[in-house]
């Protein structure tokens, strides 16, 4: 970290230049800085030609995460792996790594800058008919190609060990697991939800299941994942998905990314009904999410058990019938995650703005309860689904 | 690795001589190499005075595992950090490192010779009363403070990292759950026994139980195992029980170890049918061993609920009745995995002298069929135990 230095507008053109392969010799290059600011500098580089990269480079700090909350760079490495690793898999649905260097905890991507991210995208009930089928395999392939199903146990541990992220999956942890159930400065709502958010932390057998997701999440480095799918890593256009953003990346249990995807999905749902006033329209864009998740889930499951059928290496996994019993088990957990997700985006530090934009307070509180609610019940609920239909109708029978 | 060269004696002594602090100066030592040499060379170093210490090497091969097989000298790292881990919890039933040296992977322990290796013991009819307590209280004291319940998340994945052992944990993940269930050369039984094995292999509901079994142990690093608690791997006398040679530590799940001991004592307890006539000393033998697996089983239980409940630092992992539900999950992985080694120790590569030194072979096979058949249905059934009361009584439902 010795030769770390934060990039500037200029220092990225030097940078660029200096690597040399990105632009053609001689090329006047233009760059300006468009990221939040939060955890990362993002720069656009592009010349005369409308040729252009991005260029990110990690800060050694989050100012999101309640004060200035120091994080390591080491993030920048773990993204850039996983965008690769991921990318061999699926490179189709990947952002795509031109050059990382870890030092400067610099990777610079091709540039997505034609298309849009999701989140903001179903906030003005845009739909993408081709979404759940890019998100479906791309879950259901990289998770089982980094599983024990395919990879050699050795080579597992070693990379295992190569995507450990404790810093960044403490995050992880205090956010989705600790902070909701309990008083700290970092959650945050309306005092009208006080009531909602103490019956919750009440529930004991909420309790218990949030233990087990949790538990789970530090115990069960099932596959590499994405680690942090909500609809702000994920950038659309009418042809093409591409997931960014994987800082979050580590080993860990497969239905956890399902769950994150499927929970920011529910949490749009939910919000529609303070965004969108007229019924039918506001009915189409549900009926999408729903159909959307729906899709997800059985592309997800079809996919994952051909792979299993056909492509484990492991001898004893290959048992008939295991399979079958690991993806249930998968889509439970993945409802558990999705609970967690609608829940801590609700009342925990990170929202979504999905519901924090909704203009109207009694409306917007309408659809922080209908997220709870919704969050509480498919918690309890998860271990009653066996099949994908089970997940669907367990979300239908709460969210209408 | 480059400075490793294998001891004898005399290099024993110089080595010894050379760190100066085992004996007084000018001593005249004596050293003899007393190992069974498959894995490891064990020397003791004595006195005059009969003060002793045992330096143990491990050699870059395992003779004992088919033919010769390159082995990672990294073992004696592991074995001797495990000690001292474990060693730093549970001080008097752990063997005592005096000194480390991986580039030579040569660890010194103290002298343990005037206790008795258990499984010997055992073979004799000789009975421990202190033996299942001194067990119950390592199994849940170690495993309980190197869990998620205690240490802290970053805390424990530089550990799982430290303790990452793929050489020896594909050594178990070959034995136990592979090599058993299908044709290797491996393998060796009595052609009497092939029947009874065939049976195993087309039992598909056991099968799933050992894929399950297999994944657990390859995706469930819940705490920092010895990873061979064999009954040759414990030393006893009246007074005291030790364990040694836990270089197949590495983060698993729980029960693992639980599972090994116990498997050990039902594999004594199938043996005690051909190696007592006298049926009065049988039953006494065979009920010590029952009564030996009922209070460690109990008293793992009673120890690990304890801490639990009194020095939980997790969170989330408080929450009230999430220790009861994860006890039982460790119970029900600890019968699991007692089968796969009661299954894998009668077939597999690695048997037991309980069982394969009785002389007259169709005791020996009948002794056999009876631990193949109570593997298996400790398996199948190892999901219907819900407290340790339900252990024990699956255990006596399929011995007797």
């Amino acid at each position: 970290m010795s030769g770390y230095v934060a990039f500037d507008a200029e220092k990225v053109i030097d940078y660029v230049t200096h690597l040399g392969h990105f632009f053609a010799e001689g090329e006047t290059l233009s760059c300006y800085e468009f990221g939040d600011g939060n955890l990362n500098l993002v720069f656009r580089v592009q010349d005369t030609q409308r040729n252009s990269i991005i260029v990110k480079q990690a800060l050694p700090y989050a100012r999101c995460v309640g004060e200035s909350w120091p994080l390591t760079l080491d993030r920048a490495r773990i993204e850039a792996s996983v965008l690769r690793r991921h990318g061999e898999i699926c490179p189709t649905t990947t952002a795509k790594v031109l050059h990382h260097n870890s030092e400067l905890a610099v990777t610079i991507l091709e540039d997505l800058g034609q298309l849009h991210i999701l989140r903001g995208e179903l906030n003005q009930a845009h739909t993408f008919p081709q979404l759940s089928q890019d998100i479906a395999t791309y879950l259901a392939k990289t998770s089982f190609y980094f599983s024990s199903f395919y990879l050699e146990p050795s080579e597992k541990k070693a990379l295992v060990t190569e995507f450990t992220n404790p810093e960044l999956c403490a995050i992880t942890e205090d956010l989705f697991f600790d902070d909701p159930y309990r008083d700290t400065e970092r959650n945050h709502f309306p005092s009208a939800l006080q009531a909602s958010v103490n019956a919750l932390r009440h529930n004991k057998a909420l309790l218990i299941e949030i233990a087990k997701l949790k538990a789970q999440f530090l115990n069960a480095p099932e596959t590499l994942l994405h680690g942090d799918v909500h609809t702000g890593s994920i950038f659309v256009s009418a042809e093409q998905t591409k997931l960014i953003d994987p800082e979050f990346g580590f080993f860990g249990p497969i239905g956890f990314d399902l769950g994150s995807f499927i929970g920011n999905l529910l949490l749009n749902y939910c919000a529609q009904h303070a965004r969108i006033e007229a019924l039918p329209k506001r009915r189409n864009m549900q009926v999408y999410l729903l159909d959307c998740i729906a899709s997800t889930l059985s592309g997800f499951y079809a996919t994952w058990l051909k792979l299993a059928k056909t492509q484990t290496r492991d001898l004893s996994l290959q048992a008939e019938g295991y399979a079958e019993y690991f993806l249930t088990k998968v889509l439970q957990d993945a409802v558990g995650y999705c609970g967690c997700e609608l829940i801590r985006r609700t009342i925990g530090l990170a929202h979504v703005t999905d519901i924090d934009d909704i203009e109207d307070d009694t409306a917007r509180l309408e659809v922080q309860k209908r997220a709870l609610q919704l969050g509480e019940q498919l918690i309890l609920n998860a271990n009653k689904c066996h099949t994908t239909e089970d997940v669907y109708q367990l979300i239908i029978s709460f969210v209408n």
